[in-house]
């Protein structure tokens, strides 16, 4: 039996893998990007006609495109419903786009790190990767020349930095500049605790073909699997095509219930989400300072749901060998390592907040913690 | 800007396509196999708690793999719940085993004509088509060893036609001495009117690695997009990897609601629709023999959704032309010719019969018919 080439490039999601663990109900996990589940609306089918049970628009339910065209209009990215295509979550974006631009060997551009579940698809179709910081894009413009850049500028994943208005625009002028497809990711922006430039980059973008993709699992419900992307015009049929191949239509069902809550009170709803997520990043941020300050140093996070942290040079302990003793001890947390296209020589963690109470936080930092302190000889500090 | 070259391979599917047209209340469409509304069971989200609204498995909920497993014993194929993926609506497995084996210039036996949308996904990643007929595997043996084999046994999309335990067993070992991926499709199988042979063809293969899937969207709703595979235990973590990348995990409402109407009533339901199916199916044969008789010949389907007509040599007008002026008399079918990899002689159409009413199926036929007898000359013939 022979399979494809491109399952030597397969690799299974560390994440996914690692989210295996934190169904049982023991495990402190500050591992996934799961939302908290007091967060989730109530669902209420009674609401939603039969109709939706039968096929559907490849491009989605004309309602909800025409409300997400309405909300990036606020958002400073002006488009028609027309351009919006509804996604089975925003995973399944970055296969399309990856179909749409990604052969063997095309030059991708992506921070380092990034999101680690675009570089699982980027890969298999092929990507060569090229990195880039948002401070300094002369590299890209003069050396790599990327046909698709991948960027999360509102409270990236996992760093949580966000883009200055200075940097969207650069590197929307880089993108004109090359004349490639960027591709911007931004399943974050709704989840802001500290005011913070979150104008869509491709809303600076003149000439370059573009698409920029968003989420309703951070601010809605990850569950019901429900995303879109917005484009610029000339890929638009394409991606629908690339969508009837994948998977006919996105899940009628998910769309009316979205619908349903954006029109009657997501406002109202995103406002107690983001309140309850900035006090638990608040609550992190202190637990943090109490367990972790000896040991890593890190930024405290404008929005999203990520703590990105740097581990001192002292600490001796492997970032995957702490992962799988802090395993024995019920705790979850992403290693930094698959965040990276190459392999690194400082060690980081990304540890989410918004999932555990307050109660865990302390119980598993504190466990974290500890695990360095064992290793590392330090003997002085004892985590609470 | 670059695009992929697949994009150079990409189509959009003509179904996709002409089932636009098909959400006007006037439009009669014998086009999709979409099932008829009344067959569509009540949505009781009430029964179905909050938890699903989180990020899930990948491979699907546990409950629901476990029942999958369950049936396909029942139909001969004994397969473990740790076998079954949750797919979002059987496409999604199209992609994914394409992915799995699927280079440019991959060898993979399909029949002539066989289902257009997997054609689509196959020809994206490079598939090079040899072309298979079950009566006569001798060159696939020999001449032609694919990489992989697709097949739709049971009631076969678009002809209807249902393979004997003999071919059955034939193709199995054609796929044991070759070596392949054996693909089978299966939607239909629950879908019979007249009894005949329909064990699973993988449920024969003694070495070679195989998938077998269906869906979901036939026997319960489709705008739901929910279906499963299961597959020969060598292949199972990749697809679950593949399936990670391309979406993460399918949508959790959707997989409780079904599991819910599987466990409580769904063997009663099933009786009811394939009873009035059945009766859709006597009724269309009835009313195509008033009608289309004197311009094409087809075999009544055991199963599935469709009529396959071939068009007698006497009539003159193109299908694709046909097309176009059924549709301004606001009619729909499916002309047979993207259900084939090359080029036809002769002339097809695919007629679903499940969707229409009986007096929409009369007002239809009557149109097809007429626009026919108008450009062959045959003024003899008055269709009712």
């Amino acid at each position: 039996m022979q399979l494809s080439k491109r399952i030597g490039r397969l690799s299974p999601s560390p994440i996914r893998e690692i989210l295996k663990s934190a169904s049982k109900p023991e495990v402190i996990s500050f591992a996934g990007g799961l939302p908290s589940s007091e967060s989730f609306p109530k669902i209420e089918p009674a609401r939603v006609s039969r109709d939706v049970l039968q096929y559907g628009a490849s491009e989605g339910e004309a309602a909800l495109r025409e409300r997400i065209a309405e909300d990036l209009r606020h958002r400073g990215l002006s488009v028609a419903p027309e351009q919006v295509l509804i996604l089975s979550g925003s995973q399944q974006g970055i296969d399309l786009v990856s179909k749409l631009v990604v052969d063997i060997g095309t030059r991708v551009a992506v921070e380092a790190p990034t999101y680690l579940a675009a570089l699982q698809v980027f890969s298999l179709f092929g990507a060569q990767y090229v990195t880039y910081n948002a401070d300094d894009l002369s590299r890209l413009r003069v050396e790599h020349r990327p046909q698709l850049i991948y960027t999360i500028p509102t409270f990236q994943n996992p760093t949580g930095h966000c883009y200055s208005a200075v940097q969207r625009k650069a590197l929307a002028a880089c993108a004109d500049e090359l004349d490639c497809v960027l591709f911007e990711d931004d399943p974050y922006r709704d989840l802001v605790y500290t005011e913070c430039e979150r104008t869509p980059v491709c809303s600076f973008i003149e000439r370059s073909s573009w698409v920029y993709q968003s989420s309703f699992s951070k601010t809605f419900a990850p569950g019901l699997r429900l995303g879109y992307l917005v484009c610029s015009e000339d890929l638009y049929d394409k991606l629908v095509w690339l969508k009837q191949a994948a998977d006919l239509h996105s899940n009628r069902l998910s769309q009316r219930l979205v619908l349903d809550m954006l029109a009657r009170y997501q406002s109202e709803r995103l406002q107690r989400i983001v309140e309850s997520y900035r006090d638990k990043r608040d609550q992190f941020q202190y637990v943090l300072e109490q367990t972790m300050a000896p040991y890593a140093t890190w930024a405290e996070p404008a929005g999203g749901l990520f703590f990105w942290l740097t581990l001192n040079s002292k600490v001796t302990i492997d970032v995957d060998r702490l992962l799988q003793q802090a395993l024995k001890r019920n705790v979850l947390f992403m290693p930094g390592t698959p965040f990276f296209t190459e392999q690194q020589t400082r060690q980081y963690l990304r540890l989410n907040f918004s999932h555990a109470t307050r109660e865990k936080m302390e119980k598993g930092l504190s466990v974290l913690a500890q695990l360095i302190a064992d290793t590392s000889g330090d003997v002085l500090v004892a985590p609470r």
